[in-house]
């Protein structure tokens, strides 16, 4: 079989472009409107995606004044699409610096039985003070700690999903006996951050666990990815950069003694398709003209540590920027965004202009030839193993691709035309159902 | 308008009588079942009622060997059912003592949106060490200190809640604001066991909040519900005691200043139905014939904090137990099945009978005229607003209630015959959607 791609949506309330709410078809109250997410998830099935994804953060951004602020809490809002949809596997973003290892575990455990193995998990450690503040911390906890924290918290999540055998329910009616109470294996895991005794209150699920995603790309983020992720998401910019974090994270999956095929690597792209590339083109301008620009400065100097004034709109990023080992934060985003700026020589409202669009992600405007071309080419040149859809502008962006990008994917037999038989989401990215460490003597891994 | 009564659907697995799984008709996997639960929570809108009801803990109890274990997350199943259905309020239960105020308001606000306006929460405190040692406890923290955590708790999630003023959305394009910064309102708030800088990152729901439930009945219990709950379950005997419970609930909320009215009660109810007197007895004796009496005495020994073998299966409870201030678990529980054995002169098979079939609740078996003759004493008599109602055994018992009773209930003009308009849950329980304390200066309170 030759390979496929694999097509993740990323969906954001009226789109991933900043000023995309501010288009006269745009719903303001998108991030709050359960029909908004419905006719996405569907139209994303329709063009037989593998997976829709939210993104998110216990943390109300910026002010409201800017743009849409706040959402729906992903698992939530993914158990709601889980109802609407048959096929597309459902991937929510959820903190490990801010989630008790057993609640957590049970709820993802909870929506792929009610999804029919359909769940997936970003595993994130959410940068920022801001988040920290809502839970009982002054500050945000060291970059190191996160990480540490995170493999803690997946490592009892493990066992958590792996503490019911998949045949301990016997169901003996006339004995009386409901369950073999030798297939259960509690944790009992006592360390650094975690202290959890007892199995989960839930069987495992059709998946086994969720499809684990990952998308830090810092050292710590890598190394974790290569030992526990299943599908990456990243930002890249060029074809160049994309092929080296291919080979690498691939490099580094296998050193970790697992099969590299079984960590998919899917960057984003955020594409800006027209029928014509002039159309493309004027449809990129008129969302930067509806940017607003005090705004920008503002939290791009938040993203790069900067007090306010630190920037100037009409002139490049200034000189003496920290490196990135001085950034607590989203480490890998920000060398991502001030090399962008310093190899195109960009302005700050130049930069402002580019990052508004997929805030690093690759932005592409052009015809859906040309989006299926650049697709094919990084797909085929060893930088993707699919594709992490980002809209500009939610619902219209999401239809085009639809009706004019996957339809030549499909032609060029670079994507499936219809589902088939109901797969689960692990299935959905070739990856096999994990065997229980407890049969195995040995963490799940795949 | 005529008082009417309140109905709760309370749903579990196979029922609430703990032998229901082994029953010819029962699906033993009816805990993990998304169809189940869906099928139940239609009948249940089939019987107008006004909400239906998940119980829940964070822990696997017992052994599996006994009976069905572990559940689906309710807020997760809710967000399931809220798509399934179109008017019945669902009520999930989910414990302060093992989250965090920030994701479970917000999860509670999620629903809230995504269902219309018909979420609420049963709060609980959670007892015992199984639940504890999963969250990096060692021991149950003290009754007291987990009502004290609790009321903090409430404060912080009234604070979240009314974190967004209704009309902070302003939504104007053309001059690129979104939102009023001015009517976000972040609750800085640093107490004993939270601190909780930032505001809520979804905007305030149908309801203002949820629908707040409490079910604990010791004297922590009901000064916590005469001060934060909207409806409060609770597990009576008899009338005299229901009478009792009601009156002090309702004086206790008048004396925190609240409107008595806006705190409704409602007694749970287990109803063996038969179409004769003789066939709900033969019913009764059918279910209590299918409990595995060794398992029973365990459990027993388990809730009145004996060691194993204290108790003897045809003999009294020993004497010298110990008296409800030593309990730190579910205090007015203990209470209640050490008085209903010792005034009832039951043995322990006789004691693990009647608990069998509802852990202490009322168990009545009759014709649904006799079940509806009940209710409507207890009614009329100052007993309940309502009830939570425990089918024995599921889906069947839901069935034979919303088939038998509920017409009996229309027809003496105790029940609503349709829903009407859509209403959110506050509304169907006749309570007002709070205002926003930020614009009243006093915490919201109904
Ligand atoms: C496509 C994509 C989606 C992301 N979504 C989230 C998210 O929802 N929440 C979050 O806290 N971080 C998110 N991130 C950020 C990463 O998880 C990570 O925090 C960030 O890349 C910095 O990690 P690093 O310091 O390891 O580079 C996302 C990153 C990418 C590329
Ligand atoms: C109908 C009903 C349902 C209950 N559901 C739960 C539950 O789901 N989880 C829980 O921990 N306790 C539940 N309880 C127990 C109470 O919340 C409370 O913990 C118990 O009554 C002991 O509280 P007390 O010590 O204040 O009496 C329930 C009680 C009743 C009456």
């Amino acid at each position: 079989m030759p390979r496929k791609l694999h097509l993740n949506a990323f969906l954001m309330n009226t789109g991933h472009h900043e000023a995309s709410w501010r288009l006269p078809e745009s719903d303001p109250y998108a991030h709050v409107s359960l029909e908004h997410y419905v006719r996405l998830a569907r139209t994303a099935e329709r063009g037989t995606f593998d997976s829709l994804f939210l993104a998110d953060g216990p943390q109300l951004w910026n002010t409201v004044a800017q743009r849409p602020a706040g959402a729906l809490e992903p698992l939530t809002l993914l158990t709601a699409l889980a109802t609407a949809t048959e096929h597309i596997g459902l991937i929510a973003t959820a903190s490990t610096s801010y989630n008790s290892p057993y609640n957590l575990a049970r709820r993802f455990a909870s929506l792929d039985i009610i999804s029919g193995g359909r769940a997936g998990w970003n595993v994130v450690t959410t940068a920022g003070a801001e988040a920290a503040r809502n839970f009982g911390l002054d500050a945000e906890p060291a970059h190191a700690e996160r990480y540490a924290r995170a493999a803690e918290f997946l490592d009892v999540a493990l066992k958590l999903w792996d503490s019911w055998e998949d045949d301990t329910i016997v169901a003996d009616k006339a004995a009386g006996v409901w369950g073999d109470d030798a297939r259960i294996h509690p944790p009992r895991h006592r360390g650094t951050y975690f202290s959890v005794e007892g199995a989960l209150n839930v069987p495992r699920g059709p998946q086994g666990y969720p499809l684990l995603v990952q998308a830090g790309s810092s050292e710590d983020g890598k190394r974790f990815a290569a030992r526990y992720a299943e599908a990456v998401f990243t930002a890249q910019q060029t074809l160049a950069d994309a092929q080296d974090f291919y080979a690498d994270l691939k490099a580094r999956t296998a050193a970790a003694g697992r099969d590299p095929e079984h960590l998919k690597v899917l960057p984003g792209i955020v594409p800006v398709i027209g029928s014509t590339e002039a159309e493309a083109l004027a449809r990129e301008r008129q969302l930067e003209d509806h940017i607003v620009h005090e705004h920008g400065v503002r939290r791009l100097e938040e993203l790069l540590r900067l007090g306010p004034g630190s920037l100037v709109l009409d002139a490049e990023l200034p000189d003496g920027l920290p490196s990135e080992d001085a950034i607590e934060g989203a480490k890998s985003r920000y060398t991502l965004i001030v090399e962008l700026a310093r190899r195109e020589r960009l302005t700050v409202r130049q930069l402002i202009g580019r990052l508004g669009g997929g805030r690093g992600h690759l932005t592409f405007a052009g015809t859906p030839e040309q989006v299926a071309d650049t697709i094919e080419r990084w797909f085929s040149l060893g930088a993707a193993d699919g594709f992490n859809i980002m809209p500009p502008v939610l619902p219209s962006g999401l239809d085009t691709f639809v009706d004019h990008v996957v339809p030549i994917l499909r032609a060029r037999g670079l994507l499936r035309t219809e589902y088939g038989p109901r797969q689960t989401l692990r299935e959905r990215y070739g990856l096999p159902r994990p065997a229980n460490q407890h049969l195995t003597g040995v963490p799940a891994l795949v």
